[in-house]
C-alpha cells in the first residue's frame, strides 16, 4: 500500500521530504501546504502545485487525501502552535527541537491526538531523533557511565541569526566544532568532565555592511559584541573571519552537519566500554528530511494497528521504519 | 515489580549476567541452571547455588521463580536445541549468532513460543544485535548507500579454536584487526568496494608444544597450516606471533572486542551522509550480557502487554529497555 504524504511548510525541510519520498518505494506527495500564497510557491515536483492551508484546516483538495502530515515550520513559533491544532484531524510527525519544552508539546499534541483518535510523534529527526535513542540505547546497555553529545563540524542556524541581528552585519554563518582533544578524552573510557569551553568551539564567518572595514575600529566592535554573546557565545572559544557576500555566498551556503553521542561506561565486573554514534552530514535538512519519512511510515503502521495518542523514537520497534518485511530483515540484516 | 532471571549455561556469558543484573534497579537472580554436576560450580552471587537442569524440565525448585530464561550457550550446538525447547515453558531470550541460520532457529522458536503462549527472543547482543539494528536503521535513513560492518580489534573464539586444532600447537589466540585505511574510505562517502583482505587483518599468538622451537621447520609448518587455512585465514592477511604460554596468559587473556557498522549513501538531492556506529569493549562476554538483561526487561514487558511468539531486537522500541517511564526518558534523553 501506498502511503501519501503531506507537507506544511515550504522551507529547507518542506522541500526535504519532498525529494525524500522518492527514495521510498511506498510513498508518495499527498500534497504541499502552505501558509503563502499558493501560487507564488513553486514546487520541485513536476506538475504539482501548493495548496492553500484553509484546505488542510477543511480536509478538502490535497488534504482529503493526506495519510500522514509532516509539519515542517520552525520550533519557536510554528510547531506549539501547529503540531497540536493538526493532530485530531490528521497523523501528524514534526521535528520539534527544543528540548526543555517537549514535555510540554508532547502533553499537548498528546491530548489533541487522543481527542481525534489518531496518533502523533514530535520531536523527530537526528536530535531529537537518533541521538537521543543513542542516549538511550548507551544508558540501558551501561547503565554505569557518563554520556556525551557533541554537534557539529555545522551549521548553527540559531547561531547564525543571532549574529546577523547586531547592527553593522549584513550576513553570517556560523559553524559549531567539536574539539577533537574533547572527543578523544570521551573516547578514552575514563569518564572525564568536560566544560562548555572545552568540547566545543565556534566559527563565525561574518559580511559587514558596506562601508565597514574589516580592520576598522567597528568591526572590532562587531567582533567584541559576538564574542561576548550571553548563552550564544561567551562561554566557547569563538573565532571570527570578515568575508565577503561572495565568498560567503561561495563558500558557506551549505547546510552540513552532524555530531558524536558516547556513552562511556563500566560492565558490573568493571570492564570498560565505549559506545560511539557519529552523523556526518553534507545536508542536515534533507537527512532530517530522511529520517523523517522512515519515521512517517512506522507512524502509518502504528496508527493502523490501534496505536492512538502521541509517541516518540523512543516508541517505535524498529522494524516499523523499513518497507521490508520481518522475514527479510532477518535474513538480511539482522 | 521485580524480574527475577533464570540462566541457562554457566560460561563466560552466563557469568557476565549473573554479574549484569546488579545493575539493575528492577532485576534479581533467579537460579543459575547447568547441565553439569550443580555442586561442581560455584557461583558469583554469594550465597546461591546452582541448580540442575532437571529443574528447569520440570519448573521446579528455583526454575518455578523465574520470570525470563537467558539461555547463554553455544550457537553450534546449544541453543539450536535449548532454545526452542523452552520457549514453550519460559521466557526465553539467546544470542544465538549464525546468521545463515537465523530465519530456521527463529521459525522454530517461534513455533515453540506460539505452543505454549509465551513470548522469545532470538539473537540478542552486539552482532547480531545493536550491529542488526544499525545496519536497518541505515538503510531506512539512506536507503541508497553502501554498508560497512568492521569487527575488532578482538578476540575471535572461532579462530583460536581452530588454530588449537592444528598438531604442534599447545594453546592460541587470534585478534582480528579491523585495516584503518578501510574504515577511512569507508567514512570518504564514497562507497568503495573493499575486498576481505582489505577489511581486517588477522593476528595470531601461538604457544608451540613443549620441544617445537619457534624457528624450527616444524614451527614453520605450523604456521602455513594456520596463513593457508580455507576460510579462516586463507583470505585474509595473517600475522603469527610464537610466544610462550605465560607471555600468553599475561597478555592475552582478555577477551576484548568491538567493531564498526556504517552506512554511507546519498538523499535524494544528492547529498552525501555517513552514519557511524561503534563498540570498543574491554570484555565481550560483560557487554554482551549487558545488553541481554535490557532486552530481558523488554521481553517481560512486551509479554505482560500480550505479545506472543518470537521476536528480534528489530521488534522493541527503545522504551521498552530502559527501567524508566516514558516521562522521565522524553524530559531526560530526548
Amino acid at each position: 500500500m501506498t502511503i501519501r504524504i503531506g507537507i506544511l511548510g515550504y522551507g529547507n525541510l518542506g522541500r526535504g521530504v519532498e525529494k525524500a519520498i522518492r527514495q521510498q518505494p511506498d510513498m508518495e506527495l499527498a500534497g504541499v501546504f502552505t501558509r503563502r500564497n499558493p501560487e507564488s510557491v513553486q514546487l520541485e515536483t513536476p506538475g504539482m502545485t501548493a495548496s492553500p492551508l484553509s484546505d488542510l484546516e477543511a480536509g478538502t483538495g490535497a488534504a482529503a487525501n493526506v495519510d500522514v502530515l509532516i509539519l515542517c515550520g520552525g520550533s519557536a513559533t510554528d510547531l506549539p502552535e501547529q503540531t497540536p491544532h493538526f493532530a485530531d484531524k490528521y497523523l501528524v510527525i514534526d521535528s520539534f527541537d527544543t528540548h526543555a519544552k517537549i514535555p510540554e508539546h508532547f502533553e499537548a499534541v498528546n491530548n489533541a491526538a487522543l481527542k481525534g483518535e489518531k496518533l502523533a510523534m514530535i520531536s523527530c529527526g537526528w536530535d531529537p531523533g537518533l541521538f537521543s535513542l543513542n542516549r538511550l540505547f548507551g544508558n540501558c546497555f551501561l547503565p554505569e557511565g557518563a554520556d556525551y553529545t557533541f554537534w557539529g563540524r555545522g551549521v548553527s542556524q540559531g547561531h547564525s541569526d543571532a549574529i546577523r541581528r547586531i547592527e553593522g552585519v549584513a550576513d553570517a554563518k556560523q559553524y559549531t566544532v567539536p574539539i577533537e582533544a574533547a572527543l578523544e578524552a570521551a573516547r578514552s573510557g575514563e569518564n572525564p568532565e568536560l566544560t562548555t569551553r572545552q568540547k566545543h568551539l565556534r566559527e563565525c564567518y561574518v559580511v559587514l555592511e558596506e562601508g565597514i572595514s574589516p580592520d576598522s575600529e567597528e568591526a572590532e566592535r562587531v567582533r567584541q559584541e559576538i564574542v561576548t554573546m550571553p548563552n550564544y557565545f561567551d562561554e566557547y572559544d569563538t573565532t571570527v573571519h570578515f568575508i565577503s557576500q561572495e565568498e560567503l555566498n561561495e563558500e558557506h551556503s551549505g547546510m552540513p552537519h552532524g555530531g558524536f553521542v558516547l556513552r562511556s561506561g563500566k560492565t558490573a565486573g568493571d570492564q570498560t566500554c565505549v559506545i560511539e554514534y557519529s552523523l556526518k552530514l553534507d545536508s542536515n535538512p534533507e537527512f532530517t528530511s530522511s529520517v523523517l519519512v522512515a519515521y512517517a511510515r512506522a507512524l502509518h503502521r502504528m496508527y493502523e494497528e490501534g496505536k492512538r495518542g502521541c509517541i516518540t523514537v523512543f516508541d517505535v520497534a524498529p522494524a516499523y521504519l523499513s518497507p521490508l518485511d520481518g522475514a527479510e530483515l532477518r535474513a538480511h540484516m539482522l
